[in-house]
């Protein structure tokens, strides 16, 4: 029987083992769910980076640049964060270098550990990403983005949503944390949006007085049918019919 | 009013500041829950050390020496980890120096951070030290030790069983981690030795056959009205009765 693990924050990522492993990255408010909304409008490739800085030098590569820092759009950037935002049409066949607070961070440390695959998680594209789990005859682990290395409730609820809904007759819970994770998502997946609107990153967005309502949409469950996935250094679809960049 | 946060294991500890906050270290199995035991049998004084050498140097000290490393007792020391060792009469008046695999590593690093004040916590005493609490009219900070940096289940139940039995109208649950902490005890608080029951850590005690039921020991509620405190390098009952060494 496989085995499934859930990492809290990335900050713990250095306790585990990766190695042949498929990881899931997980930052439901809101990059991972961005990420899915993206390649569902046709966003040919996804370029995850550490920094505005760094995100700035891809500008003259005829990337579409994307950064945020403490749940706003960096100014000078063509995008934030906001999953609404990556709704545009105009975005199809296009390549973006993203940078965000915690989940391009978690994409890069895990990266860095060899796992065997990283796909991208949310709520969206939850039955899609458990059949690519379940295809992989893999060990998984759910990292968790986090907020700034804490633990956040969210990315928590949705690592236990995919053990709960999917994954808890073949895969046996490794360790306290996937226990935790599964008790958190049986005792609210009802409430969700209660919850959630409960947790620190929403109240975040409510302090930043958002024009649209994030929280709502990143609970939204299988609205997409892809996993974005790593391919080198690069997010891509791999089910996508390719589109001219 | 007062802020509680709640640290799911120590490797995250650098995240955080414990100034001038009351911080409650928690090692459920068994640390925190063995060293109340051994100070209601009348023990005068605890030095946490870090590792089964160091508190080997404190025996020609006239020091009980014990350590635990895995769930086991070391080979050569006075004594291990289990509550029911510390029932012992002959303890009383006497001077340990202890070392665990994570609720003395906790405490150090704890005190290593300036807190305002460190108590030891378990729910044998949680009344006692939630009464402590509410006096010290400052913020708390509820550190688990977990297992090995890991997060683990009993630790962040009893978190939870502090905030939602005794704290939750005077204390603000400020971070993701206590609110789950809460939940999580929330969820569980009527079927509590059935959950501990399938951490990690109590598979653990079950691989070593121990002879004793350590487990149900450790989720007694309020059989203890002393708090453990620490007091320079050493843990103390401040509230004994002076017997002497």
């Amino acid at each position: 029987m496989n085995k499934v693990e859930v990492i809290h924050t990335p900050a713990l990522l250095p306790l585990y083992s990766l190695n042949d492993k498929v990881v899931v990255v997980i930052d439901i408010l809101r990059a991972t769910t961005t990420m899915c909304v993206a390649f569902n409008t046709g966003v040919n490739k996804i370029l995850p980076v550490a920094s505005p800085d760094e995100c700035l030098m891809f500008k003259e590569f005829d990337f579409i640049i994307a950064a945020e820092r403490n749940a706003e759009k960096v100014p000078g950037f063509d995008m934030g964060n906001s999953p609404f935002e990556y709704e545009n049409p105009f975005l199809a066949g296009k390549n973006i270098a993203f940078t965000t607070t915690n989940g391009t961070k978690a994409i890069k440390m895990a990266k860095a550990m060899n796992p065997n695959c990283i796909l991208i998680g949310s709520f969206l594209n939850i039955t899609a990403l458990c059949n690519r789990i379940k295809e992989s005859g893999k060990d998984l682990v759910l990292l968790c983005s986090g907020w700034k290395d804490k633990y956040n409730l969210e990315d928590t609820l949705f690592a236990g949503a995919v053990i709960h809904q999917q994954l808890s007759s073949a895969y046996e819970m490794h360790d306290d944390a996937a226990l935790s994770a599964y008790f958190l998502f049986e005792q609210h997946q009802h409430d969700l949006e209660a919850v959630v609107r409960k947790s620190s990153h929403a109240k975040r967005f409510t302090l930043l007085h958002l024009q649209t309502d994030d929280v709502k949409f990143c609970l939204q469950q299988d609205t997409i049918t892809l996993v974005p996935e790593m391919e080198g250094e690069f997010l891509v679809n791999k089910t996508a019919t390719q589109i001219a960049g």
